[in-house]
């Protein structure tokens, strides 16, 4: 498939994806909406299973899958969340699942992948190791690769993160602001917002420390990134391709928080919250705060994507 | 009021209450139930107002108060939940109230209480100033005491909690599990588990450190906690006369856990579930995972009782 996704096929992935993913929360904080000056909506995915939207798009991947690909089985590379979701999507189709991750992942995330019953390969913590320990994989085993976030599957399945929130709230939202890293959440919602909620704006909030979407978008040519420094570690990853194609179009605007700003707007979801939401979560918040006239009086959906975060180490 | 409240007492203040109060979810996690094979129900009271149940029976209690009562406004010492809940029902109700507080309070939540517009008043901390202080405030002002546990109007408030959780299961619980400090929690739910869920049996969850509920409802007799040691801050006062009369007719046991059994149940619950509780609000777990054998297999509601804490300063 080389179209961008349309409604209908964001449709299809949902009700595919829905049997096996929870349908998030959306919570409000009185105490932050008087900070913010705004009304904000934040939709959950730091509930969802495996802790982030990630397990939308490897599950609408896996399913589908060809009868002929399943037995095959699924392969990516991968050091967090995407990892997680593609080994509980096949553990739950009964399919093989080969995951090839970085000597220096997260201990806790390397046994999650292994809990889920897939075949986990260590490889050194190198982007060429990883690409080349996967590619070994996938002639050995002739299993299908499942990029992270440069494949339309993935787009549609995070897609459904956005739909869920429009269908929550129930009332026209100014704006919807996401996470960049890949790209694959914020193509996604704003697919989903055009086809749904055509007047509201869609924003990527990306970290300083990682500003290649941001680069990307000002100049319309992709730019990869290079040495990231940031404590938004799921957005240390460079753009997509595809992801690229459908932010070009349907994305308003990329703004930027530096890490300071990211630990701020976490330490204050946690506190006035009591939900835990992991760094590369916090950064739509931040940009909000960063940037209150912009947003004063509005009514603001943010995408909290994750809460995988290790609570023994902290950035405040 | 002199009688221990009737199912219409908490059904009438669940009606005072539910309109300044959050209904608050309950959650639960597959992987949590895995490991304790159990099946557990989690009433999220660190959603509630200022993060903790105390708002309930707050309000209750400012709601109860006759005109008259009202004008002259409300007096209470605490070092916190309490005071917060106390300080929201006046604001709320646009009555005085004056707050008594250790000097060695915690700043945020003497903020708080300031925030609520509240009459602040700092004490040297020890049990006899708070006292001392409070009696001398009410002598002037002619305020009505709000005591944190030893109140009917409290009890009937924390009752609700309960009251929520067996409505929203909606299928019989073996148990319900809170934690026990002053008694005003455990004893309200084992009230409604009396009156909404007969065969439900109630069990108070307190840490070794302060451990005076325990040995209170050992002996029948009231013992009063000297020199508490607990990372549990919220628990270490001594139970109290009326919420002890209650426990002994209506709850099964008293069990208790260690600080190393309730940090590493707080931890728990933060990675798994991605929600911030207190180390309180993690005693029932820590004494569930204590006593496997006995919940095994069992329907188990926990009221987690709080999120107030310090995330720059954690016990893991």
């Amino acid at each position: 498939m080389n179209i961008k996704p349309t409604a209908q096929d964001i449709e299809e992935a949902h009700e595919r994806v829905s049997p096996y993913i929870h349908y998030t929360p959306v919570y409000s904080s009185e105490s932050i909406n008087k900070i913010a000056r705004a009304e904000i909506f934040f939709k959950c995915e730091n509930f969802q299973k495996v802790g982030a939207f990630k397990a939308r798009g490897g599950m609408n991947a896996v399913l589908s899958l060809s009868d002929e690909e399943r037995q095959k089985g699924v392969a990516t590379h991968s050091s967090g969340n995407h990892a997680q979701a593609v080994a509980l999507a096949a553990q739950l189709q009964g399919i093989p699942a080969h995951i090839v991750m970085p000597s220096n992942s997260a201990k806790v995330k390397m046994e999650a992948v292994r809990g889920y019953g897939a075949n986990l390969i260590e490889c050194e913590p190198t982007l060429q190791a990883r690409e080349e320990t996967l590619q070994k994989v996938i002639s050995e085993t002739g299993a299908s690769m499942i990029h992270p976030y440069n494949d339309y599957r993935i787009i549609q399945g995070q897609a459904t993160a956005a739909k869920e929130l429009i269908e929550s709230v129930n009332e026209p939202l100014d704006y919807i602001l996401t996470p960049v890293g890949g790209g694959g959440l914020l193509s996604g919602t704003s697919l989903s917002a055009h086809y749904w909620s055509n007047r509201t704006q869609v924003i990527g909030c990306e970290p300083e420390g990682a500003d290649d979407a941001f680069r990307s978008f000002q100049t319309k040519t992709l730019v990869p990134m290079v040495n990231p420094d940031t404590i938004a570690d799921g957005l240390r990853t460079s753009l997509g391709e595809k992801p690229f194609d459908i932010i070009k179009e349907h994305v308003s605007d990329i703004l930027l928080a530096n890490d300071n700003e990211i630990a701020a707007a976490m330490k204050m979801v946690w506190e006035r919250m009591k939900i835990i939401i992991e760094p590369s979560a916090a950064v739509p918040l931040a940009v909000l705060l960063r940037n209150k006239e912009l947003f004063e009086g509005k009514k603001v959906g943010i995408i909290i994507s994750g809460g995988n975060v290790d609570v023994g180490s902290l950035p405040f």
